[in-house]
């Protein structure tokens, strides 16, 4: 149960759910900023970019903002849910493109500490046809999904463990997008 | 010199103001957050919250961000910077409110890592008055502050040294708010 009544009957508004309806002030931000990240024009698709929320909330160890991006990068991504889980097993030996590496290395060191980017991770993400564009918004996807863990997390929000829930998000995610 | 090349003069746009020009689709929603967090209506004040950002800003060892909340609130508390200073050295010596102190020390368990806001810290400060819109905004405010910090780190960008820079900037921050 969450730390503060949420105002919810939390089975159907689990993780970060909960929240953004206890406080639609704040959801509008934090929508409209996942929805441009994730969901606006990038030259990375939208699957790549949930593989790297997914990434980082999977180091945060937030169980429901990992299973819920690990399940819209799975449903946007050719190779599906075998390519998020090889990515977050063991990213060195994952088979993506080299610059997406090198981005998700960014991606976990801005997780671990914004100071641990170093200029040889982003030469890296350079040399590998990453543009300016990608890696500050690589920056600012792993630095946002640092909020939104701790967010849930820190309110002690409810994971649903069924699959199917965050398959049927990621549809509307799709179909819908963020928005509040 | 930033990670990137931010296309404006560091020394005039120092911290997060060079990536926020850089990129102003997200410049949008990270203001609005912001401005709704921090200045708001919350039954806590501008300072309390200027407080709990440059708390969990100094935390994380963001020299921008903890300068500027720090001077934020400095310039929005009765007590000034001495009192700023107190809560970032000793929090548990500092005089402040119960309640107040209550809220930072779940704002420092956020910034380690949401799971570590027990229940306990949630009852001490519902005990000493904390309502649930102060607890989820404490949250938030901590969360967020994980975000801003790593965004300004993960990209090196530049913090001014001297201490005018960031008093200017409590000046247009108190007559204009946060805005794009």
């Amino acid at each position: 149960m969450a730390h503060i009544d949420l105002g919810v009957d939390e089975t159907l508004f689990p993780g970060i759910n909960g929240p953004m309806r206890f406080r639609p002030e704040t959801a509008k931000p934090l929508n409209e900023l996942a929805e441009f990240l994730l969901r606006g024009p990038l030259s990375l698709t939208a699957g790549e970019r949930e593989l790297i929320a997914a990434y980082v909330s999977g180091l945060n160890e937030c169980t429901f903002c990992c299973s819920s991006h690990s399940a819209f990068a799975a449903a946007q991504l050719p190779e599906g849910m075998p390519l998020v889980d090889q990515v977050r097993a063991n990213l060195d030996a994952a088979p993506v493109p080299e610059k997406l590496r090198a981005l998700l290395h960014i991606a976990g060191a801005v997780r671990d500490d914004g100071r641990k980017v170093t200029t040889e991770l982003v030469d890296a993400a350079r040399a590998a046809g990453a543009t300016d564009v990608e890696i500050h918004d690589t920056v600012l996807i792993a630095a946002a999904f640092c909020m939104y863990n701790r967010y849930v997390d820190g309110l002690a929000t409810m994971a649903p463990a069924d699959p199917a829930r965050y398959e049927q998000a990621a549809q509307r995610i799709i179909a819908e997008g963020y928005h509040s």
